[in-house]
């Protein structure tokens, strides 16, 4: 029997990408789109892609309207999942693809985000070290941010194998969907195309204490994180380059059987055949990730890139992947490994 | 049980794509994929986004391997399939998606591309009046070239119900994979980008006599067409801008009224509601057409936009419903009319 | 000695063109740089490439900032520079890059702009039949919308000629700056990278009776025009394609004639020679209009394709080509036909 | 009296670029125009950007034909300009923009391009200590890689002042123009319009020696530099992020006055003011270099970030300004700090 799910927050790019790919799961019954501004436009307007979904009329985003789904999927601005999550039951699964339940540390969310900390909900990066089995049977999933999702996969296998130093770099050039569907000045179309910035540099990403928190946990003490993203002339894809200083005595050989022995079963990481470096476009609309390593002796650092598309693997695929382990369902049940490309 | 299919040409765009939207569909086993001067790779080098395929050795396109599938898919240059078809029994359905057999009048085939005409296939646009009917059951199949696509789905119905006068003046925006995966140096990125141009102007591009053959066939009567192909500086998609002088007396209720009716049960054609244009990104990656009507009163004329996946519906997609309705299977089986999008 | 120009709305794309070009225009000395929202904000914030202004603070656009310059660059939203205009002298040669002043029919104003129809002033295409002599010592100048730029300059000499009949089919691609800089999200980056589309179908483009009243003019009787224009994936450049129906007897030895005496001695304006084709890419940046002309015989029409960068030629390029024939300084002066390619 | 250069190698991105700044140099006329496979056919159809060469014909690259130039630019493949420059006399300035005399250490040239090292000479970034006297006079110039220009003008300053420790970690981003014009698949637009991918990871890039040289030059003892380049949908621009640890106890403060004082004089080097950062977009076509500092207490990281246009100032803008100086002229004539935006 189908599961219910609901989208709040389904005219932005995080929603719309959850429908494209609720839309494609044997297992789902769409429910209730909800929007802010946009209630009670039809979906056609917003998403002219979900060509199933066009006549359906956006709700507004409300207890009432939420309720009585088995899966609610939030996609909200930082700040607001907390409010609406609460006057959902416990025996709804929320999925939040926004910030409010990524951080274990309240003064960490202080920091960044400026606001009272909601709590800390099962993370769902299933691929981490004991990423599934805080997954399973849980009523409330915080999916990842793109950034840390693609970082993370790059870089754990090194630390929890103690390959490398504790001081990662790491510069990551996003796609514009990261930056999501608020019309500003520096994302139109002219200002992009043609043109790579950087933004948030210095330590300022929110993203950068996930970073931190995630590659921690994997080392199983404190790694610090120095992280700069870019904007990119694309409108998805995360190109991650995350780097650290090689511990002594570390072989290229060791490098990468830690990573094929990290990843061998995984259906979504992809480590590449030597000679093969990942790019966005072969992700393209997957839930993969694609990732190569190598070892430069000269500079004695650990390269690791990995490659997501930054809405699906790195936003809707995840909460998808995490929302089946949480029903009990297959795990890839609904997403694919493969891109459209060219 | 499962059709066993292969894949001939399986290391260009033509090929990638109908190996992308084969492993999707639940009827289908993949067999062999061939190419010629990358016959011995692993796919995964040529084509990195079909991940599940990326162990794949690539063979000879020759009859040895080619035969003993259910059906056989050619991505070969033009001209070139007819030589491989002949050597595939008349037990197995051949899906030519190059040029060869979509003429009728082996006289424009000769002015066009300068060889000799091998014959005429049923044709693969199952939306035409009477293609349906012309692919059930054969075991050989013509798919259209991608602006004839976009072009005759644009404007078969106005044809059809005499609403324009025969002389249509169509120009039409595609994506660079349209030219295809061999190197040259206008196609480079560094070419295409930020820049439009035309090509094959003034009655050149061989695409014209599909378009005149097609929309004759939906008027009853000789149908002229001047085509102006222009390079877009995106990977896929078509828009196709199509006009003609209207017939006296028609109004914007009777243009509508005749895409309605031609389109109302059509899975892979959407008229849009008044007010929205298609755009391409709303099909990137999907086997829909998205297109829309108006009467410009003042001119005097009709003017229908199309907007199609050129790797899409307009040849791999079409393809696929083609060979779902030849092979008896359900027409939409392993396609979508959701797109990847933004 | 140095003309002193001011130029009023600063902030926005038309305004920054201006100003890049007249900052290496050697006979001109930049005076006030104005912005409505933007006022007070120094250049640099807004217009980042234009290095040398960078520390320059945007006055409010008032007359007393405006008055006491030679000449005043008017960059302001459609309506507005009617107002601005009239408070300053006679003696101040006004440049209107807006449409206000460019329509002679009052009637087509109200029914494109739905507001009083401010006048008509001499009009910037110095290359229309005409156009010089009008424009030789005037204090005010309409500067013409980039798509009239594009279209006119590719059918007037045909019309001029009496080659085609009097009906124009033409489709043309913009880049996003035609859309200017304010934030709507159908101009948002991750909307336009990878996707064309349509708009203003159906006759409904306020570029069309300006385009309507040049052919008109030079055909010396009533020209029609059907208009569609399309949104590109690129920053800058219009590519128009515009057809007409041959006049009987025509020969394309005829048709380039008349362009090659048309244009002979045009310093913008260069028919390509034959088998080349214009792209936008070629025309970046510069002030120069790149086109072709084709006789396709078997459709019985003229198509001829022209490429300009709609911010240069299109924009203030045409606007400072026309303000050195109004101050009789050579026409060319600080106007480049090189483009930024690739 | 103009100067008279030739250009070999006309019909690349480098001898293009070349051609559109001295076409744009008060002191230059522009004499021979060269290529190898394109020798004979007209400017016009390789580059038709540069207008007024349009009718120019290639030349073959031979002595006979640069001979008697006062300079010779030398567009070439890495490894050709030798052969070249040693049958020009003396008394011509040879400035190459290829690699093959920018390396001090036969050693690294050796290891990083395989053939003998063919000498060095005075090096073209007049910005880094002691640039400028080493090109006055001069009759060879080796022209930086465009990756080194972006880079060393982002370190070189932190290691002159002793801020960093000696080990760098860059990540670049870099427009497609700078893997040049020879048709590669990878390079198609198809390939490279929407996607982000490395290249050279791991020390393998040749340009990193380069800038293991002018880094340590700065600091004045050994850096090593960890660079992976990747390669950014666009045709042009590169965005360098540069970090190093900061050394104990340096400040903001500190780092930002080091680079104000670097760069006060620069006419091509920017230091935005805080708050802004570099995109490529905003150097589009000019010489000019965009910079911005940070310094990341958490991480206890220096981030310099860079942009530059790699054709530019990366390449023919850098070329042309140390033209300027080995011939005595202004440093900034016939080069512009404006860029053609958006």
């Amino acid at each position: 029997m189908a599961v219910r799910v609901a989208v709040a927050g389904a005219s932005g790019y995080a929603g719309g990408e959850a429908l494209r790919l609720l839309l494609g799961h044997p297992g789902v019954e769409i429910g209730a789109v909800t929007g802010n501004a946009s209630a009670g436009q039809p979906l056609g307007v917003l998403q002219p892609h979900l060509v199933p979904l066009a006549d359906r009329i956006l709700e507004a985003t409300t207890a009432e309207v939420l309720g009585g789904h088995d899966v609610v999927f939030l996609a909200l601005p930082h700040g607001q999942s907390a409010a609406v999550a609460e006057q959902l039951g416990d025996d709804v699964l929320v999925v939040d693809m926004g910030a409010d339940f990524r951080l274990r540390n309240p003064a960490d969310w202080e920091r960044f985000y400026g606001s009272p900390h909601a709590g800390t909900w099962p993370y769902g990066l299933p691929e981490l070290p004991g990423g599934r089995a805080a997954l399973e049977g849980s009523k409330r999933i915080a999916v990842p941010g793109c950034y840390p999702t693609a970082v993370s996969l790059a870089l754990a296998p090194a630390y929890a194998a103690d390959l490398v130093e504790p001081e990662a770099v790491i510069v990551a050039a996003s796609g514009t969907s990261g930056a999501g569907k608020s019309a500003k000045p520096h994302l139109l179309g002219s200002e992009v195309m043609g043109s790579m910035s950087p933004y948030g540099v210095g330590g300022g990403h929110r993203h950068t204490p996930e970073m931190i928190q995630n590659l921690s946990a994997a080392a199983g003490r404190p790694v610090n994180v120095s992280f700069t993203p870019t904007l990119a002339p694309m409108s998805r894809g995360i190109l991650a380059t995350c780097t650290a200083k090689a511990r002594p005595g570390i072989t290229a050989g060791d490098l990468r059987a830690a990573y094929e022995k990290a990843y061998a079963d995984e259906p979504f990481v992809h480590l590449l055949p030597e000679g093969r470096w990942p790019a966005t476009a072969a992700v393209h609309g997957s839930n993969a990730t694609q990732l190569q390593v190598a070892y430069d002796e000269f500079a004695g650092r650990v390269i690791v890139i990995s490659a997501i598309d930054n809405l699906t693997k790195g936003t809707a695929g995840g909460a998808v992947q995490s929302m089946n382990i949480a029903l009990g369902l297959p795990e890839a049940t609904g997403l694919s490994t493969i891109g459209v490309a060219p």
